[in-house]
This record gives C-alpha cells, sequence and structure tokens, in this order.
C-alpha cells in the first residue's frame, strides 16, 4: 500500500492546484526529474507554469504529456471526504485530481524512475510536457510551450498524454485521436419594429429559421472505422427585447462543430457560409478555431502501447477518439503520434473524484512498458 | 386663442399623471360634468382611477371614452419645453399627453358643454368612461370598468374613444376598428448535454427549426376591405447556456398575432397547435389573448362620425383598422358600435408631443357633431 506512485499521487492532490495555479506541483515532479538526468526547461507565460524537460540529445523523442492545475472542487460539504486531503478508502484514492490527472502524473515519474534505473543508457530521449493551463482557456499552456519548441524545432516523436481515457479499469480504452472542435457566431440582421406595423419591419427569425433548419438536418460525412460522424449543434441562441410587441433587428446564433478526419475546418467554413449565402441573408459570422481532428491509426507508439497494457493485464485495449478535446489536439499538428492513456475516467470533474489504487500501481507498469518497448533493443 | 378646450387641455397637461397616476386629472373632468348634471361613479380598481359618468336613463346611449394617464416624458432635457408646462409654439400646444389623450378629453368636456346648452333635453343617455390605466398594462381599467357595466346590464350603443387616429389633420383618420392581438409563450423539450456526446443530448433548436420555419411563412387569412391579412412575428427567441459546448435544453419562443376579423383567437390557437403537433415535438405553450377584433363598418354612429367631420372641414375621413391596440377592444365585444376620432398621431409616446390648436378646436366641433346627430332629431 505504500507504493511510490500512490505517495506521489497523494503529494500532488494535497496541494490545491485549481486551474491556472500549480501550488508547487511541478517544482515536486522537476526535483524527481532533475535527479535522473533530465534538464529542466521553465516555461512561465502570463498566469501559467509549464516546463518542458528532456533527458538525451537523440531521437526519437517519447514525452509524457500532462497538467498539473485541477477544476475546482465545488463545495466540499459535498464530499465525502476533503477534496485536497486524499484519502484512501476501499481501494480507492480520492481527492481532486486523483484521476484527472495527478495520478498519471505520479505514475509517469515514477515508471521514469524505474525504467532509468534498469536502462540509464536508453535510445533516444525522454521528455516531459508539463502545464498548468488545460483545464482553463488553454491560452498560455501547452499551445505556448509547443510554439516554443517548434521555433527550434525540437520535436516529439511520440507522446503519452495522461489523461484518464479508461472506463471500466486503466487501459481498457486508449485514445489514438480526437475530433476536431470548431466554432460560429453568426449574426443574422433584420429591421427592428413594431408587429402592428409588420411591414416597416423585417424579422431575422423569420429570415433565418428555414437555414437553420437546413443547417441543423445536415450530414456533414459519415465519420470512419475511428471516428463518429461529424456532429454539428446548435448551442445558444437568441432575438428580441423581451417585450411581446417588438419585432427583433438581430438574431445572433452560436454553433459548434465537433468533426472527424473526414472533414476540416476549412471546408466546414467553406460548406456553411455557402449554406447560409444560398438563403440571401444579411449577416455576420465570426469563427473560432479550437483545434483540428488527429488520429494515431498505426505506428510504433500504437504498437508499444498494445504490448505494455496486454502485459500488464492480458487484454487488447479498445481504441477511441469519443470524449471532449485535450492537449494532443495542439501536440499532434507537430507531427507526433500521440495517444492518451490513463485511468477511468467516470468521477474527473465531479465531487468525490477516485480512482482505483490498483489501477494507477497497473498504470505506472504499463508507462514503463512503453518506454521499455520504445527505447531499448 | 382663449379657447376652452385649449384652456382645460393645459389645465389637464399640467397634472404630471404618469400611468397609473391620475394627479387630478378626473376630479378636474368631474366638476365640469356635475355641473351638467351627469351621474358619476367613481370606480377605483386597485392603482387604477376610473370613473363612470351618464346624463339621461334612456338607450341610446352615447360614449366618450378616453385616458388621463400619460406615458414618461423621458429626459425633459430632450424636451423644446418642460413636459408638464403646456406652451404653445407656433400654433402647437405642447406637452406630454398633448396628443395622447388630454386634448380630446378637453374637446369631449365642451364639446358635451356646448351640446347640453343647446339640447338640455336631448334624447337617450350621454356617458364618459375614463380610466387611468390606458397606458399602462390595463388590467385595473377599461376592462374593469366595462365587466362592472355588464354586470348590471349597463351598455354604450355608441362609443367615441378619443385616440388620436388622425395623419395629418384631425378628421383625415376614423379608425373603425382594430386588429385583434394574440400571444403565445412556446417552450419546446430537448434533453440538455455536452456538444461532445451528441448521442445522449437532444437539441431543441434543431428539432423546432422547421416547425419555425413553417410557421413563420405561413398564411393565415387574406384580410379584407377593412383589414390588413393577419400577421405574425416570432418576438423573442432564446436558448442556451452561452457556452459553446453544451446543447440547450430547452427553447424558448414568444410570439405575437395581430389578426383581422378574418381570423379569431380560436381559430388561430386550433391552426398554430395542430401545426407545432405535427412536427411531434414535445412543447408547453401558453396563450395571452390580449382582444379579439373588432369593426364598425356601418351604422349610425359612423355615419354619423362622417357627416359630422365633414361639416367641421369639408372632407371625408378614411376608415382604417391599422396601428397598435386601444381600448376600444375591451368596448367592442359588449356590442357597442365603436369608432376612434382624435388629433395627429405623429409625436405621441415621444418628446415633445405636441398638437395643433386648430385641430382641438375643430375636433371640439366633431365631438358636438356627433353628438346633435344621434341625440337630436
Ligand atoms: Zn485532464
Ligand atoms: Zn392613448
Amino acid at each position: 500500500m505504500t507504493h511510490p506512485t500512490i505517495e506521489l499521487a497523494k503529494e500532488l492532490i494535497s496541494r490545491p492546484s485549481v486551474t491556472p495555479l500549480d501550488e508547487g506541483c511541478q517544482e515536486l515532479m522537476i526535483e524527481r526529474l532533475v535527479k535522473l538526468g533530465f534538464r529542466i526547461e521553465k516555461l512561465h507565460f502570463e498566469d501559467t507554469l509549464n516546463f518542458w524537460a528532456r533527458r538525451g540529445d537523440q531521437a526519437p523523442v517519447l514525452g509524457f504529456a500532462g497538467h498539473t492545475d485541477v477544476v475546482p472542487s465545488g463545495d466540499p460539504a459535498k464530499w465525502h471526504t476533503p477534496p485536497f486531503e486524499p484519502t484512501i478508502i476501499d481501494d480507492h484514492l480520492h481527492g481532486r485530481g486523483a484521476a484527472d490527472m495527478k495520478g498519471s502524473l505520479a505514475a509517469m515519474i515514477v515508471a521514469v524512475e524505474r525504467f532509468i534505473a534498469e536502462h540509464p543508457n536508453h535510445q533516444g530521449s525522454l521528455a516531459f510536457l508539463i502545464t498548468s493551463d488545460e483545464e482553463g482557456p488553454f491560452v498560455n499552456g501547452t499551445v505556448r510551450v509547443i510554439e516554443h519548441l517548434e521555433q527550434r524545432q525540437e520535436k516529439m516523436t511520440w507522446c503519452v498524454v495522461g489523461e484518464p481515457s479508461s472506463t471500466n479499469h486503466v487501459g481498457d480504452v486508449v485514445k489514438n485521436g480526437r475530433r476536431g472542435s470548431l466554432t460560429g457566431e453568426l449574426v443574422v440582421k433584420g429591421v427592428q419594429g413594431h408587429v402592428a406595423y409588420p411591414h416597416l419591419a423585417d424579422n431575422p427569425v423569420h429570415k433565418a429559421a428555414p437555414m437553420l433548419a437546413d443547417l441543423s438536418s445536415k450530414h456533414w460525412d459519415n465519420g470512419n472505422d475511428y471516428f463518429p460522424p461529424t456532429s454539428f449543434q446548435i448551442a445558444n441562441i437568441k432575438a428580441g427585447t423581451g417585450a411581446s410587441n417588438v419585432v427583433p433587428g438581430e438574431l445572433d446564433v452560436m454553433f459548434n462543430f465537433r468533426f472527424s478526419t473526414e472533414s476540416s475546418s476549412k471546408g466546414l467554413v467553406q460548406r456553411v457560409e455557402s449554406l447560409i449565402d444560398s438563403y440571401g441573408l444579411d449577416y455576420d459570422l465570426k469563427w473560432t478555431f479550437n483545434g483540428e481532428p488527429f488520429l494515431t491509426d498505426t505506428g510504433k507508439l500504437l504498437d508499444a502501447v498494445r504490448i505494455a497494457i496486454k502485459q500488464v493485464n492480458g487484454q487488447e485495449p479498445e481504441l477511441l477518439t469519443t470524449g471532449g478535446t485535450s492537449d494532443g489536439r495542439f501536440i499532434a499538428p507537430t507531427g507526433a503520434q500521440v495517444i492518451e492513456l490513463g485511468p477511468c475516467n467516470a468521477t474527473i470533474h465531479k465531487v468525490n473524484e477516485c480512482v482505483k489504487v490498483n489501477d494507477l500501481i497497473q498504470l505506472t507498469d504499463m508507462y514503463q512498458g512503453i518506454m521499455a518497448h520504445l527505447l531499448t533493443e
């Protein structure tokens, strides 16, 4: 029960690093990595602490990526145990961040310690990309570290992100990609007026309704083996002053795409704009690009992950691309193969977040196995 | 320039009777009516002063209807003259309520005084129905006075409402009816969720869009000689939490009908509900009935009004039913013939509200003529 992964996870959880705070978590990791011979580069952007650590100068580079920040605990009174006092109950480690993703960070550190003890002269390089901004606006975290590395052409060959990917037990699911995300803010213009004088007004809700019906029922793509079909959702719609006798002058619509590798931001933008144009509306449309989809469907990293999981629990992981976005979307465009492997995600962002003690121990072994398969003969 | 109508209008305007206040306006009218032998019934409901005055016991009953309340002045600094200090500039009487409708009230009182002086033993009865709630929520005004009169089966045969009906000079337009007004508040139900898990959510905006397109493009009726076609307007629409990643759980839509005598509240409700039902939506729909349309297209009242106007200015009035609602909608359902005749409405509810002095003098003569045609041989 005094497994070093659990001990380190507890130390990390006891630091209330609510995004974008780090509260000394990164220093704890850095201390351990320095002892292993990692070169540390602290990268502080605005309110966000990040670091890049590397051991070795050669390619290929196997990196571990993760975040020390956590989402707020909400009302601590709703928790069975205080959110920032790590507690083991029934073989589960409880506390904010236990599953997302301080347990994974601890497993990475201990796995690296064990791997280097066995293979001090491993091939290639090991690296860590750690941020305190994954749960926040993701502006000053992984995005900027990657920019910094790209400027000097430093790249990861393979990247293991520690996000909680699993469903029932650690390693049953590996995320080998993520959908892209694209948001549009549409303003359809009309002419405000009084309902008693409809000929002097031009109702933007009436004008836009057939276009919105068309847009909502559009089939964007069929998805593929790894991705469900691209999905479009109107998240917000608003028009009117609140009064029952005023024809609104403007209609605001905010919509979001979660899209497969069968579509691209550029293609979706073109299709939406030509659809709206075909209705002859007067409109403004502002786009926010949240990330292109990525997919790691073959290659050495995926092979190593599968073997490492099988060696620990004898099972074959399911490969999925479902769920929300992760910082993997910022790493994949550099050309890295990216997968996500971490504990079960059932309790993340909720009260009583917890993780199976044994899952963290197995996760440590899986991470160690991945290193062994990729960086030793 | 010291015409008694103008003098009384000034006295009324100098009382800042912003809805639902009356500020002594009704007492001023009552004093004059008592002297003429009217029986006064003060009807105070909640915050609203109303009175019913009647001279004579016989049918037919010719009533004058109006309101002493005014809309707020807005920022007095934007006025050329203080809103509650009646001022004559270039033959126009300026002040809040000059056109809507203290000028008409003054014209009614002076017309009645002159008529009774000439015809102390007129036929039938004369009446006044005056409220201080026409510009407010119209809950405790004309609606309740009419209820009160209906309970004892007291009715007006003919009713002249003093609302400012005219466009360029007094009497160029008579409103001989008004459209009905009907408001619907629709809630379309879906299932809230995260945009990343669209299969677990059910977007009410997507489900409702084809129905809204259908509803907005529906042809309700053709109108008739007196009414434009029924018009439907979505006044408000709202869904979403503001976040771009949440599928809304509910869509709220508020719409309003302004409808001709070719449609009825009941018929519109049925048509809307069966249209929505045909889309298989889960919804709630709350209706607010603001008044059925009414029309006075023939009869003695209209004849008398036409003749009275022609005798004053030699012109034939245009009969229209356009524009917003008025308290006429509460009077017409009792079976009364109702018309609206008052000064020009270009400045009502605006800063620098004003009325032509000569229009109020002519309006006095028109009201007097109407009485003469209806209540004398
Ligand atoms: Zn996370
Ligand atoms: Zn009025």
